[in-house]
Parts: C-alpha cells; sequence; structure tokens
C-alpha cells in the first residue's frame, strides 16, 4: 500500500481539519455540509445557537413547535387564572363543572396571549387583571420573535445548490478526469461562482492513521454565472495526486472528497456557500455525465432537467500520457 | 461568412452558458437579466423559491394575493363556524337567514384572523372556541409572515439602474468604439461601479452550431461612484473581437451582448448587481450619445435628465486606422 | 493663472463626475455626502425610493408622518361608516349630535385600525361589517410596514464618523502636509478602515471651464481599527498636485476635496461609508491640530474629547524641500 | 531596559492606537474585544447608539428594561386617564375607592397598549378615545420597535470563538513559538478563518513612555473551516520581535497581545469578527497545549471537548538556535 503515499505531492494543513481527526468508519464532512462532529463539555445552551436551531429546523417541525409552545403557554396561564379563580374572569359561570371552567380559563389564556380580546370573558380584580396584562405583554414578545424567526427563515441567504450523486472518473483531454456536477434548482441566480475541491486521503504512517489533505486543481475554478449546469472537472494529469491511484487504493485510504461551492446570489444581494462531501463509494470509475438540458418545443430557450444532475453513462478509460504504456481499465459499472 | 470565426481573438468559457445552448430565434438572456431558461425535473415546489417570488412580484399583484388569500382563510373558517353552528357565537341571532349566518361567521372569523375581536360576536363552547384560538394564531403567524415579506420587498437591494435602449458603434479615438449608457435612476448612491460586458455569436462550426463568448474590454472598467451618467466604451481596434465585422456579419451571428454591473449601494451598505442583455437588433452603427445633464437655472447644481438616458444622434463613421485604406459606412438609422 | 494647470500630474476620470458638470458657484458633492444633483426626466415615484426616503427621514419627520398617515386613514373610514350610517355601529346613541356621531365613528375606525377593538362600539350590518373587515386587514399592513420601517431605520449600516470641519496646511516631515481629522463618535467600532482623497480643480482650457480630478495619495490610507482620532495625511511634496499652490490659486480654482471612508463596522458586521467634501474655504493654511485624547483620571483608560475634533493651532510653514530658497508663508489664522 | 527596544524590528502605526495613548495600568484592549477608551465632548445621546446599546445588553437587562417600559408607559396614561375621570372610562365602577379607580385605569391602559381590548372597560367621551386612540397607535409602534430588537438580537452575526485564557510559549519546531488557541463554541460554522496578531510595549524612548506596534507573523494565518480547534502559532525565531526577551523584559513592558479573528459564517452568510487581548499575566513559559478532541465511542464521528480549550502541561523550553550556547529556562508553572 506503499502507493498511496503520496509524497511528492504537496498536501495542505489549512483545512480545519487536523491530521489526526480521522476515525474508523466516519467521514469527515456529512453530505449536507456540516462536519461531522459533536461539541462537549459547556453546557447544552450555551453551545447551542437556539436562533440558528429554529432557522435550520424543517418547516413542518417549526410549526409543531410553534403550536406546542402556544398550548404550553396557555395550559400555563390557564393554571394560573384557575387558580385566581374563575370568579375574577366576568363573563364565565361559576356554576359549571371544573373542567369547562378550566377550559373557559384556557380559552380566555389564548385571547390574551393572541390580543384577540373578545371581552365576553374579561379580568376582574388586581390578581386575575394583572396577570392578564403580563401575558398579553408575553403575547406581544413571543409574537414579535416568530415575525423575526419567520422572516429570518425565509431570508437565510442559501445556495439552493444540487450536486450530482456520483464523482466520475471520465475521460479528459488526452488522459482522465474527476468530475462531478452541479446546477441551482430555484429560481435564484448565482454569479461569480468559485468551486474549491480537497481530497483526503486517510494512510498509514509509522503504524498511525494519520489523515493527509491534498488540494485538486480545477481545470476552471470560477465561473461568471450559474445558468445552465456547471461540471467541476479535475484534471488527472502527472501533476495530480490521483495519477495511478485505483479504484483499490481509494478505497483502502478512505478518500474522502470536500468541495465548496461559493457564488453570489443576486436575490438576496449576499454570498453564498453549499459544502458536500464524497466518499469513495460514490466514486465511479470510467462514466460520463450525459447533457442535462435542452431546446424547448418552441425553440426560444433552453430547458434544464434538473432531474438528470446525476444521468451518467459508463464509457472505457483510455490512459495515453505522453508514454507508450497505454492501459486499459475495464469497468462494470 | 467565415469572418465570423474570430479565430484569433481570445474566447471565455466561464460564462455560465453553454456552447449549445443556443437556439434558433431566443436570447441568451433577457433583456431583465433573467436568462433564457426554464428548469424542469423537479417538482415545482422545490424548484421554486415562493418567499423570492412574492418578493419579485409587481406590487399590485402582490397585494391581490394578500387581499385573495385573505378571503379565503375567512371563507375557510366562515365554514367551520357555520358547520359548528352559530348558535355557538353568542350575539349572532339564530333566527336570521342562513346568509345572514354565514355572513356573521364570516366577519367573525376576520375579527379573529386580524384578532381585532370586538366581541359583540364572542365563540362559546369548547368547538367554537378551539377553532377561534387556533384562527387567531394562524392570524398572527401570517400577518408575521406578511411583514417579514413587507420588510423583504422593500429592503431588497436593488441598483435601480437604467440602460440606454441601443448599443451604439460611434467614433472613437481614431477609430470606432461600442458605447452604451447607464444613469441610477434613484435617490440611491452607488460607488465602486464595475461594467463588464462579453459578447456571444452563435457561428457555424463544421456544421453544428456552436456560440462562442467573447470578452469585450472596457476603456474603463470601474468608477468611483455613479453620480452623473456613465457611457460604457469598447475601443473598436485591431485587438478587438468586433474588428471588421460588418452589420450583416453581426445580425447573421445573431451577436447578443450581455452586460452586468456591479456596485455597492452605500444606502443598503450592500452590493447589488443588475444585467442585462442587447441582441444585435439593438446595436446602431454610426450614431453617438447627447449628453443628458446640465446646470440648473440657479447654477448651483447639476441636473440629470433621465429621460435622455437614450438620446442620440446619428454621425459618420470613419475609419482611419493605421492604414491607407479608409473606408466609410453609410448609416441611415 | 497658468500655474493651476498640473499638466505633469495624473489626473483620473473614474470619479463619476464629469469634466463638464463644473457649476459658478456650485459645489460637487455636499456636505452630508450626497451628490450636488437633481435627477429629472422620470416621474416622481419612478425616481424616488420611498423606502430610503422613510429610511433617511429625521425621527421627528417620521414620527409626524404616521401620525399625519393615521389621522388621514382614520378620517377616511370616518367618512364612510358615517356615510354607511352610525345605527350599523352598535353602541353608538344614533340621538347624538352629527360632530359627536362622526367622533364615534373616528374613533371606532382607530380602534379598528390599531386592532385594539374593544366592542363597546361594534360594526352591525353587511356593509359596515365589510368596511370594517377590510380596515382591519390595511391597519395590520400598514403596521407590518412600520414595523419593517422602523427596523429598518434603526438597523441601518451607518459609520457615524466626524470629520474635522477645516482641512489644514500643517508642518509635515521636512516640507507640508494637507491633514483633516475623523473619529468614530457613537459606540460602534470600525476596523480595517480605508480612506481615499480627490482633489477637483476647476480651471480655464481653451476659454472653456473643465473640472480636473487628482488623486491625493496618503501617507496612510488603511488603519486595521479606528479606536483613537485618525489625522489623515497628504503630504504636499514635488509629487503632490498641491505642490507650490497657494490660497489663491486654489481660490481662483475653486478647489473641493472629495473624501470617501470605508470601514467594516463589527456591530452591524457590514461594511459602511461616509463621504464629505471640503471647499476651498475650509481650507487652513498654517494650522496644526491640537491632541483630542487624554488619560482618564484613574489613569486605567484613554478619554476621547469629541469636542475637540477641529481643535487646531496656528503654525507658521516654513518650507525646506531640497532647496536654496526656503520661502515663509505668513498665515493668519 | 535597553533590551526592550527592539530597534532592527519592523513597528507598525496602522493599529488605530496611537503611540502616546498608553496609560500606567491600563490596557489597551479589553477581553471582550472593546477599545479601553472612554468618549466624551458630545451629549450622551448623540455618542450613544440606542439600538447597539439594546441590542448587546444581556438578556435578562433587555427583558427587564422592556417590563420597566411597559410598567412606565401604563403608569403614564393611567395618570392621563385617572385624571380625565374614571367615568370616562365605561365598564369601571365610579363608586369605589380612588386607589381602585386607578388600577382600573392602569390595566384599561395595557390593555390598549397591547391591543387587546377586552372593552369590559372601554373610553368614552372625546378625551378619553382621544387619549386610548393615541396609546394604541403608540402600542403598536413600540411593539413594532420591539419585534426589530428582537430581530436584531437574533440575528446579529457573531463569531461565538472560544479563546484559550492563556498564550504559551512552547517548544516549536527547532526553537519556541508563541501558541494560543480557538474554537467555535456553537453550532455554526466558520469558513475563510483569518488570524491576525500584533504585539504592543510600552517602552522608556527619551524618558518618554511611548507605545510601539509589533506585528506577529502567524505560521498559518488562514485556514479555511474551523471545523475543529485552531492553534494560533507565532514561531519565536530571530526574525521575531520577542526574540531573546524574557518574562521580566515583558512583564517590564506591560506587553500586551492583540489578536483579531475574522470569518464568514455560513449560517449568516455574513463576515463575523471577534477580539480579544492577552496582557503579560497570561503569558505562560514553557508550556503546551494539550489535544482538545477526542474519538467518539462508537468511532464514527470527533468529539471536540470545549472545556479543554486552554488545557495545557509543562514542558521545558530548549533553545538552540545556530549556535553553541544553549540555555534552559526553568518553568515553574
Amino acid at each position: 500500500m506503499a502507493g498511496i503515499h503520496r509524497h511528492k505531492f504537496k498536501t495542505i494543513d489549512n483545512t480545519g481539519f487536523g491530521p489526526n481527526s480521522s476515525v474508523e468508519g466516519g467521514r469527515l464532512m456529512n453530505k449536507d455540509g456540516s462536519v461531522n462532529l459533536k461539541k462537549r463539555g459547556l453546557p447544552f445552551w450555551t453551545r447551542t445557537s437556539i436562533f440558528h436551531t429554529l432557522l435550520r429546523m424543517k418547516r413542518s417541525h417549526f410549526l409543531m413547535m410553534i403550536l406546542l409552545f402556544y398550548t404550553c403557554v396557555n395550559v400555563f396561564f390557564a393554571v394560573i387564572y384557575f387558580t385566581i379563580g374563575v370568579t375574577h374572569l366576568m363573563g364565565v359561570d361559576g356554576n359549571v363543572s371544573l373542567g369547562y371552567q378550566f377550559m373557559e380559563a384556557f380559552f380566555f389564556s389564548s385571547q390574551t396571549l393572541t390580543t384577540v380580546g373578545y371581552g365576553h370573558v374579561a379580568p376582574s380584580g388586581m390578581m386575575a387583571n394583572a396577570v392578564a396584562s403580563v401575558e398579553s405583554l408575553i403575547g406581544i414578545l413571543v409574537f414579535a420573535l416568530v415575525t423575526g424567526l419567520m422572516y429570518g427563515r425565509f431570508s437565510r441567504p442559501k445556495a439552493y445548490l444540487l450536486f450530482s450523486n456520483n464523482v466520475l472518473i471520465a475521460p479528459y483531454k488526452e488522459g482522465k478526469g474527476l468530475m462531478y456536477r452541479i446546477a441551482s434548482y430555484k429560481n435564484n441566480h448565482l454569479t461569480d461562482v468559485e468551486a474549491n475541491l480537497t481530497m483526503a486521503l486517510h494512510t498509514k504512517e509509522n503504524g498511525k492513521t494519520v489523515t493527509r489533505f491534498y488540494p485538486l486543481p480545477l481545470e476552471m475554478s470560477k465561473i461568471n454565472s450559474l445558468a445552465l449546469s456547471w461540471t467541476i472537472v479535475h484534471h488527472i494529469n502527472e501533476e495530480s495526486p490521483l495519477y495511478n491511484l485505483s479504484k483499490e487504493d481509494l478505497d483502502d485510504a478512505k478518500m474522502e472528497l470536500i468541495t465548496s461551492i461559493k457564488a453570489f446570489d443576486d436575490h438576496f444581494s449576499n454570498i453564498v456557500q453549499q459544502r458536500t462531501s464524497y466518499t469513495n463509494e460514490q466514486l465511479i470509475f470510467g462514466a460520463r455525465f450525459l447533457p442535462m438540458f435542452e431546446r424547448s418545443q418552441t425553440g426560444t430557450s433552453t430547458i434544464l432537467e434538473l432531474n438528470k444532475i446525476n444521468a451518467h453513462e459508463p464509457v472505457t478509460l483510455t490512459e495515453k500520457i505522453h508514454s507508450n504504456n497505454v492501459r486499459n481499465i475495464e469497468v462494470k459499472p
């Protein structure tokens, strides 16, 4: 397995991942671009940004949380009003069952919290009035918060990029290239799009597993505008750390490709960023991407077929670099 | 048509448009700067950003949508209250006609949704109270959303640039220049304004229509501040991909000029961007822009006349580059 | 006045101001950094950003506008309710005077618009209910807008820089320097602060008044952090367009100094920018700035005295550059 | 103490701190990154940004302020209603004690301010109605403001960086290095992280205390991503201003290390910045950091132990640079 030591190739140690952070069976970066890392040693609330958690939560969960919160707060205040006594809620008949009284207290609470305040039930006396006064303040503060969260959720700059599921080793120029493909899938428009690709190899050095990071230079690392899809290409030539590495080599080294895309989104007028990583299992030797756009039937515009982002076909790789030792790699996709 | 193959000129392939995306009769970029492209292959809701659609919608449409939504939600809840029975809405006379009862339910719903809650009609009983409680929550959430959208609509950084309708080929230095003009038309102020110009030519190569992109270098590509108008100039000299091309050549090649302006807006304290494209039909050979500003009557300030952004007059182009073969191009604007 | 033609000095034409924009008696940039320019030729509403006008309006004016708007809307709806008839407003006594009836309609309107909805007056019948329903929707939308405007006003990134009132020609190194001073006057913190200085001279060339722009290089054009005040210095040496120009020369040429400061504000986490211009009348020959900070009495921190931003004292300028022709300029401040 | 004059080393004067700002016993920058500086000479409200003060206030203080404000406004309006007379508040019994009447006015005010408006108490007559109308407007404006503040507080881009408490002089390469450590402690993700380190020494020059600033170059000043912790290292070699300085030298010169970290936060999609400073008392000669991450028990991810950010152990420093005079520094941590 000596071949995997890529001594002559430049490594970088400014990836933010340490050389010793590698773990058996784990990846460095998850598919969604988050780091495969847990934090510990500080209280949960200190090491968690509530705002961001609520911002990044799935929409359905977010709505559930609001509903749950609404119910809990109302129950909480209903208990207080109930304890004070429903006789201090004008309009509630004191002769009904306790359950019914609690229900009235609950709905009075909800009318206060949302500031609807119909008034058919209204607080009377110092205590009930004071509690209602505080509850309506809380209502306004909470919904101020919710307004901010709603806006934050919607306006959070996101790249909305679709990555191909696989990285292909395809014929490129006289030799081979490593290729993956991106497209923006929403009605936003990205300009000044930059791509960056780093390969992590977990190698044994002096009996210790060490993670080495190799930058993989791209044939084109910046485009002016991401109108169509963009196939990002690293040329596997003699300068490439991937040169002469076989699928087995890469599997052994648990190769991981870490890529980040940075762009200017002109809807948000903001810089957006999206990251992902590919493991060795997502690498296909000998395949090339199929086109993912076509002319519209009227012929006046182009159609980008987003479902074809990963469409590829097998292809035979023939290496002929400089030399006389042409080798064929049989590929069974 | 061999002349249109501009072999000696540099082409770029980082425009984000592919070489094969050209279509008969279609342009690459629309006048409003959006890409002439449709996306397909993902569900509508996945490939659409609702927030941005609502943000970019015309103001009248946006208000119509809100009114429609308001009506629908009220009808929806009115149906529920009506189904529960208006006897559970205190204050509604049970003896009136069904239509009138429904109307009362409808208006009760609107009073709940907006949290006005007059209270002359008020829910009674578990069901009606629960529905009203949920509706007032929905009301608050929806209007939280609307608040965010309103703010988003107003605060969205925009360049507010006016482009001239035409691109002129005008006398410039010893030869000719391609010129268009921009001005900011609102009371915002742009600084560090950068312009970028690319020409697309659709040429036949080996029987296949191919789109080639040529960067057109600008005499000045960045200005400190866009106080007045800015005439952006590409000098058509021997280095220019436009050198020696006639109007017919450009018409044949369905020339398209793609330009983007990037600036720092100091009202938003944000980077703003605006794009547009010019087709061959918007190109005028032999014309020059007329001034669009004048002194104020009091003489203490300058007046920028925005309606003159496209004002130009015909002019005879005389080329005399280096050489002895001076040629005149007769222009009938 | 030939001396003012500074032929050997570099001029720039990327300032965004044209060479012909100069006007008798007017300045290019106002003291507040806005351009001395009027726009015309498009409808008022098209060339005005309402949002930014409301954002930049003085606080008192903004509050007056809201109060005015609130009153007008209430009058408008009061007229409608009054026209429908106060008999459709339950709780209003139909036997009172018309003026009193209108007043009741007015206050009912305000209770609807703000969604207070006490309910002692409540709409009855189709018409009154429909109008109230629309009014409460309008109320919510308008106050959504106001929420956005309030937030926009507060959160608008601003540099909060104080400029000295005068530009001084002070002794500097072996010769003279042109100096002005800035300080941030709020509890914000600016980092990566960049300054830029351009001089405009209005000169007669071939009988026509032409404006020429000269960049004035700064001894230090960027500082890491604007903790204390910053005295920005242009060294008037042989390379300087100001070299050998007298006060009279600059007065004749209606010299204007245009400066812009760009910085990163770490409270807003945003880039902020502030501009100003100095006319020849603000230029003082032979003066130097006095310190504007001192130790605190406890000796543990520094005190920045913002009221001393312009504090300066007269000083005799003695030029001795290279040479034997030392000249003294008598200065009477 | 001559040795502390580091004549041969480059100093910088673009730190924003002046050479004379040094004070006995005070530091230049506080631990939280704010400048140890007071501003004076302008009215308090002019030199204070209310918005930012409210934004940066501790959460508990912020809530206290809101509660206080709410109470004060209600007392204020209660006094007005009380002065007008509770007979103009329908629903309040005029025969109760004055204290009870005031209480009713107070709670009516709170119901108006929050727009709950139950209506069991409602204004009657011109005066009471007008005041209530204004109060509900004020309520809406104030809570619009609070909404903005809430959003501003949550969405303010912050770096959430943890700095080690100490700066260590540790063995590094053939010699020594100055090291400190950072980690992000929330669930945000920083990319393009840049560090900057400056040393301030207060030295006596010609009998005057002068502050000199020395840039300390870092072995790596930028990393792509701050996934784990980052130990920032300045190599103390012959090029370093720290070369050959002992702990006593640095104590005498009241050494202060000023560092700032700038990064792109991809949750906020914004640049964030955090600063801190270390005094000579936080400097430990002869210690090295202990690892602060480990494998998870399942072995599939890495665990970052935030409480170990400052974990270090003593170590003997052996200098052997070039030469034969190896010296040992005994360290008693």
